[in-house]
């Protein structure tokens, strides 16, 4: 078994509603900053796991994802897998 | 102007506790998911915004997570600034 680091993001699908986003574009332009254009939020989640292999880890991620970290209804997710260091 | 898009990772510093991850960990164990070393939770901000260049598109970013998006107690930021396509 190998450690793995992987960075999960997970963010709103296109023409999904982001109030949070829309709530600190305004927050951004009473602070004085001009020149935003649009904001959206979204999760990362930084995840050390061990696996077989990078395979069997990204495999597993996706899982997790589409089970528990992600609503796939309107959020998408995207997983990148490195070796860790140990 | 240009448009620019960045992306803002925002995450929890070293150390700093965070039960929300700690949360996942325990839902994940419970679902069946073996091998889950740790999780740790994170924020990440979409940006798209009009700047002179790249270099003005950063030093406005880095600002806004001084002022607003970060709170750099306990958390750390990380900017990436990718020009836009329009």
């Amino acid at each position: 078994m190998k450690s793995f680091r992987a960075d999960i993001r997970v963010t709103l699908k296109n023409g999904v509603l982001d109030p949070q986003g829309k709530a600190i574009e305004g927050a951004l332009g009473s602070l004085g900053f001009d020149g935003v254009d649009q904001v959206r939020q979204g999760k990362t989640f930084d995840v050390t796991l061990n696996a077989k292999d990078k395979k069997a880890a990204e495999t597993a991620l996706t899982a997790m994802c589409e089970k528990l970290l992600a609503n796939t209804v309107i959020e998408d997710y995207d997983v990148t897998v490195n070796q860790s260091d140990k």
